[in-house]
């Protein structure tokens, strides 16, 4: 697919095709992203795929929860503007998505956040190239039960930074809008 | 630009021609890069644009000694590798290129690194769809000396990213190897 028009269909997609994504079309994705540029060629990058919408749903409900309980803790929680979504019972974190790759990289490493994102990057391009949709869904991230992390099988040393959804859209969104570039400073010819 | 060429011709360039980046280039590839998704569309990057080569030496020579003096202090410092080759006089943390692009974010706040990570790889994307050559220079943006920041005019509340080099390149490298993708886990189907 031309680049112009892959960037007009990456679109952040909240609405998905009851049809499962065959793993060798993941894996396909996948491939194309490691492609991304990284910090050293090191690719601290790992992948974990979630091809199954009953484990979605319970990472959903419990990060809800938790979420919903940090706002009762602290009601100038940065997450207040979602409370009435979070309480809503038909609302998933993960958009009824079939899958979910949740990309990993080592705890606190000083690339870690950057690298995935890189990797991220390329991910959702690769899956729009193959008419699949994708979202960054960061609160499908904030995982805060143990056991929900010991049986997703996240290393203890490791952290989810991108995790991403992945499916057949319904339909492609228009782009919302972008404000103007904010250049700071031009040094040099201008 | 079909995407799979794309994906091939996006390579870290570490050798430019003498050839300056119009300004307008340089622009168009800022618009293309703001498409990427980011946190809540709240689209918190910004742009600086260095199209002056002495600027970039002088800061090159500053971030070189001052990682240097870093390594003195810290011998199991992890740019020990870099020793010998900043120790070099004609190596310039910039390569020389006619250009440099920073992307700047709000410090410390939680999505900085990933959004400007995004907006960094689009902006290597849309660079390469043009005929250009980019390299992030995680060297670029150590820059310790409070003179050159302000000379810069860097918001004291912002912090660099993504410091991108741009430019024509004299040639494209071949991709360097990639490992296999490691995938941690499959959950759901195989």
């Amino acid at each position: 697919m031309d680049y112009a028009e892959l960037l007009i269909k990456r679109r952040s997609i909240r609405d998905y095709e009851e049809k499962a994504v065959p793993l060798d079309v993941v894996k396909d994705i996948i491939n194309d992203s490691i492609k991304a540029p990284n910090a050293g060629n090191r690719q601290i990058w790992s992948f974990m795929i979630i091809n199954d919408k009953n484990l979605l749903k319970k990472i959903s409900d419990s990060n809800k929860n938790a979420i919903l309980r940090g706002i009762e803790r602290n009601p100038n929680s940065p997450m207040k503007v979602y409370e009435e979504r979070l309480r809503d019972e038909t609302y998933n974190v993960f958009y009824n998505a079939p899958c979910a790759v949740f990309i990993i990289g080592p705890a606190k490493a000083p690339t870690t956040a950057v690298d995935c994102a890189l990797v991220a990057s390329y991910f959702m391009l690769a899956a729009t190239e193959r008419g699949l949709g994708t979202c960054w869904s960061a609160q499908g991230g904030l995982i805060r039960d143990p056991d929900i992390m010991k049986e997703l099988g996240v290393p203890e040393n490791q952290e989810i930074i991108a995790p991403i959804l992945l499916g057949y859209p319904q339909s492609i969104p228009p782009m919302p809008d972008r404000k103007e570039a904010n250049i700071i400073k031009i040094h040099g010819v201008e």
